[in-house]
């Protein structure tokens, strides 16, 4: 592990980027906080649970359908916070900006930060700004970390997951990465694609008020469904079983991804939840999600099953099972 | 403001970022955390009061004596944290890696960033890890956020210095600025100018255990001491008298300065704290920090006036007054 170079797939979220994690972060920086390995850490402080989390931000292009680098950078600490139950209250941003980007570019990069802000409820409390020269970055790279507050009680986490959990998500699967990627390349379909993008504070608190006892959330950023599912298999010790023909995807992604070759179990998305939630109270939280406006298309697509430990199973239309792996390799670069 | 393109003096820490964050990151983040304009902004969380900071470090180059990004990156965060009286408790580590950088310097890094958490009692609770395309980034650049503990009844800030406080540092200006462009220019001198990168939580502790009411802590970092007290004599809307032959600098420093035209008060430090202090506690401030191995060299410097308000002056060896103006322009990009 110590010799050779970076290569590009060790930021991909996927296999690569969790053995640089475990081999380098984990080995020198040990503590009982990082090891979590879920979205956030979970902290203690003033007697109370503070999640904490950090995020940079070099999504290749800047601007796309649906948002840009600003926008993202605020959505996605909001929901790494959200994902362990937390209230997300206080981003911080930080910047890193390449000589020559051009001011109005960074306006309404910042503005754009301003109104995701607002929207989700949370201040931006601290910022820092570094500029290097022309040629020493891509235009604007974005950190966002920041806390937020996990009321008494919740105990959600990728380790939670039970045997005979509903698989839940809420809504259609790699809108964000393909959004990003048609755009860099300049691939133009009837309709432009459009990247689902969003603060999900607001419909995971109202999920938590249905069943409080919500044993996983996590949402499916880099590696896509895919590799989510399996640290969630990995860090539960349990298989999860996913049903091909509940998976829900755009027609336009579909197509999209088909030209491509690629498979949108492992592409990107920046405004969806994969929810494991008790048998029991499933229905109930699925029909929470269906009412609100980033869970129109909520569904069930799959189940945790107790055997298969740490794998991900695909029932597919004609019955037969295939095993769906974490992503090797760089699927699709820069797209957060 | 909205025109232009963005420049390197904008990441000087002087006039142009003050500019341009004002212009810009104020104007469309608005708050009233983020409007404190000191090195940490401070929320209440369950009752008590928590100091958050980010800084993202770009150093050039990544490895100098006296340290690297890593450390670095720990050091800068614990002291944005100390400078408000916090206990730093939690960083977090973002890092933007190039394509191609070879695994063994990284892992130098990391397990610098683990050392320099040790030593200055933290622990990194969240990571993540980004890698963009050979040529897009610059080897790699580390964001580290933060947050700590700011004991009750502590009143410390830029805004609270009063005529009369003395003004001190724990050491020698310019050491790090220097060390860096010394090792970046390949300048070669008798001795090799080292980096005073600390973590200064444990200093301050002290100085506070002798004085709770010191009035202003603050790091000269980017834009160095100069900069740094026409901030506080801005915020408090005081005048800042510095002292020139009291003004510490090493004669290695000192020479390389003059060698390269550069003024030892605009020169990073990151590892300095100055410190207003009650003209009655001084005595008992200096004398800890003289105790102490990171205050070996503590003096005071100047004393805050009821005059010019928002200016320093240096009142020189022969008895004149230099107006001591902030950082305008770039003198050293990416020392930080």
């Amino acid at each position: 592990m110590n010799s050779g170079t970076i290569q590009l797939d060790q930021g991909s979220g996927g296999r690569a980027t969790h053995e640089l994690v475990e081999d380098l972060f984990i080995r020198f920086l040990r503590n009982d906080y990082l090891g979590q390995m879920n979205d956030s850490a979970l902290v203690e402080v003033y007697g109370g649970q503070i999640a904490m989390t950090t995020d940079s931000y070099v999504v290749d292009p800047i601007f796309f359908p649906g948002g840009n680098i600003g926008s993202l950078a605020v959505h996605g600490t909001v929901n790494d916070l959200t994902m362990l139950g937390a209230k997300p209250l206080y981003p911080t941003a930080g910047f890193i900006l390449e000589e020559g980007l051009p001011v109005e570019l960074l306006s309404q990069i910042v503005a754009s930060m301003g109104e995701a802000a607002r929207e989700a409820n949370v201040l931006i409390v601290a910022g820092d700004t570094k500029v290097v020269p022309h040629g020493k970055a891509d235009k604007v790279f974005i950190n966002t970390a920041g806390i937020g507050v996990v009321p008494p009680g919740l105990k959600i986490g990728g380790q939670y997951a039970q045997p005979g959990d509903a698989v839940l998500i809420n809504g259609t699967m790699g809108d964000h990465g393909m959004a990003v990627l048609c755009k860099r390349e300049g691939l133009a379909f009837e309709k432009e694609i459009r990247s689902d993008a969003a603060s999900l504070n607001g419909l995971v608190a109202q999920m938590l008020e249905v069943c409080p006892n919500i044993h996983v959330l996590r949402d499916p950023t880099r590696g896509g469904v895919a590799t989510t599912l399996n640290e969630i298999a990995g860090q539960s010790g349990v298989g999860i079983r996913l049903f091909e023909e509940a998976l829900p995807i755009r027609e336009d992604v579909a197509g999209a991804c088909e030209l491509l070759g690629l498979d949108p179990l492992y592409v990107a998305n920046e405004g969806k939840v994969l929810a494991c939630v008790p048998a029991d109270a499933a229905k109930a939280v699925l029909q929470t999600m269906l009412r609100h406006p980033l869970g129109e298309q909520a569904c069930q697509i799959g189940e945790v099953v107790a055997t298969d430990t740490g794998r991900v199973f695909l029932r597919t239309r004609i019955g037969g099972h295939r095993l769906v792996d974490m992503l090797r390799g760089e699927q699709l670069p820069r797209i957060c």
